[in-house]
């Protein structure tokens, strides 16, 4: 019960600091602003709530943790189900904080919905869009399943993740916005409507693959040292 | 009375370092360079000050500790006297540093002050400043008292909360200019006057309504791991 | 084996999300989102993979620590192997997500090289560039060989290390692009070619130069504290 | 020897950091960007060079450590001697680079020299840069000495005080370029002449001044937890 409210105020927050910065901020604070903004929302809730359920607040890494043998399916399920309300939840607080600004209108403005091709930031095709999701999971959980390794200086790892999340970010926002989490792509697209949701498949596939790829990485012992 | 001059030069040091980098910086910083200000103020005063008082340096964080019951009432009136008395020292020492640039003028550039609808900012609405500022106090309420459970690796607290309070402020700038303090809030409004004054009672009761639903979420353990 | 797979991986992240940072969002982020993306790619991989190999993810790191006795030379060429082979990757995916932007011109936007002179950014001199990349090396070895001192706070040393290279980006972009690191200026320039792969000798041999100074202090126990 | 090396290349480290950004890249990172180069130079040698000198690289903050009891008379000369040397060798390289773009001159481009008054950034006054000095002088010491106490966590001492630094530059680049450190004013003041010079004396005394405050306050043991 404990985790399901960690799990559920922690997407929350990075969907309303996250794609808040972008919606309430965006002309202001640029794309370097927008991803600081996403970064340290994880630094935040992984040091608030992470000692209750990991701080996962997004379904590829609970997916990435399941298939490296470190969740259960049934565990999966109950944090996919609190970060996809938490993220909903999100996106309506933000609509409500937005709806307060004379002239804001969500078909218009958005709320930092992820996107690709015409009329989407940078213009990116199809196919950039899909590598970019797929590698940049897969680099993301590489950080995550390697830094709360044992191995690792585990109180650092809240910290090393956000900035990882801020890089990717940095980087990837012209292509897509960034998802490289499911839930944050779902609850705005709820609001957004029209391409936010007919290119919403793609923001919880290519996540996931990227996700599987690294947990079956670390399921093999591949993050981990060797015995010496 | 360690403890006293403790969260008086700490806030202090919020109002002179946050306030101060969008009066005297602000066109040259942006609101990102204005974000990083406020938080840096936190990270330099945990650190600095954070094994005398805790670092408070905010009556909303003073208040959710109690409530949370981790202070006692009288201790709690303590540290808000200290905490105001700090803000307004430190706008003071603002205005004087700004009174050194020719043609400056509070009545016109302001102090830092909070507010909002007609002429602040975004021109938001009442209805949005009050659901940010409960609900920016809430999740910062939820990241300070998370991380600073004992469960939580405590030497990083005060680099997450500090970096919350940057991504709260990259995301609410354009809201209300970002309290989640009514001290920072009542600093600049005693210099700055007029709409900063007559606006002053949301970010005086905002905070506070945030944080003491953070405050009764800890006190009934929820923020707390379950014994395993 | 592992070891080969993170340097690999590592080096790809560094490339594909610093340089990426350049080609895909650089209008966008300006030159401190450059080198934030620089940075924190550094200590994204110093937490993910850094306890399996130490996340040198540059040959002139590799050299270093050579140099200074912490690393067989056998050991050294398998590191340089996985870092060229990595930073080519990187730079690959890069072109590829590139490419899916309409009017991408590889010959024309480049791919995040480094390079000097007439028509390279700040348009500096030779010397000026030779004087940096040395230079700049050198104190980040000493930065590198310093905080993973044992007598240094080691869990800190994978974002102090980062961030080192944040403000190296900061100070150089305008000059050279900043290498500091042979293998994250190998890549791009295979793909980019001309004054790229022409100018590739002075980022192959710099940051040697300026990494086995440094060794070499190491070495004779100049980076350790004086028994007392 | 070693401690007189290490706090040579510090120093030599902070200028060519924080005062090459604004050389060579003030136009491309702005404000916010020098401020953080400023920063991360520090954090840089804190955990490269903090283990053997306790990274000081400003005479305020030996001379701060020796009121408050930290450091012998001679070991602080010692100190500064190893800081002045390095500031002037940190801005001759500083120099040499920047005289490799075509165009430089020191005269009219300055070397990121302190100042204030009429044709300096924010031209505030005489009075304005005192306050500033001696006040964000004596706040980062509260920091220094505070974070370095045995009560605080020390291993993120480094980043703490670097982090300071960043907030104190985003506020006060207008004011006066912010010194707080008498060895990074007078380093580039050497070679850009002029009001550079005439002005130095402030940049020797107001940091001094500050900082002695603080640790007189250190002295009396005010910085320290009571004992419970």
């Amino acid at each position: 019960m404990k985790v399901f409210a960690a799990e559920l105020i922690g997407t929350l927050t990075l969907v309303l600091f996250g794609c808040g910065s972008a919606v309430l901020a965006g002309d202001q604070v640029g794309q370097l602003g927008i991803a600081f903004a996403f970064g340290l929302a994880i630094v935040a809730m992984a040091y608030g709530i992470g000692h209750i359920s990991g701080c996962h607040v997004n379904p590829a890494v609970s997916f990435g943790a399941f298939i490296a043998g470190r969740m259960d399916g049934k565990t999966m399920l109950t944090y996919w189900l609190a970060q996809f309300i938490g993220a909903t939840i999100g996106a309506g607080i933000l609509f409500l904080i937005a709806s307060g600004q004379n002239g804001y209108d969500v078909a218009v403005d958005g709320l930092g919905q992820n996107g690709w091709g015409t009329g989407y930031l940078g213009e990116y095709s199809l196919m950039a869009a899909i590598i970019f999701e797929v590698v940049a999971t897969f680099l993301f959980l590489i950080v995550i399943l390697g830094s709360t390794n044992l191995a690792a200086p585990t109180p650092m790892a809240g910290l090393s993740i956000g900035l990882t999340l801020t890089a990717i970010h940095i980087v990837g926002i012209q292509v897509t916005g960034v998802s490289v989490n499911p839930a944050r792509s779902f609850g705005p697209a709820l609001f957004a409507g029209g391409h936010a949701m007919s290119q919403l498949w793609l923001f919880l596939l290519a996540p996931l693959v990227g996700a599987g790829l690294a947990g079956m990485k670390a399921r093999f012992g591949l993050l981990e040292k060797d015995p010496s």
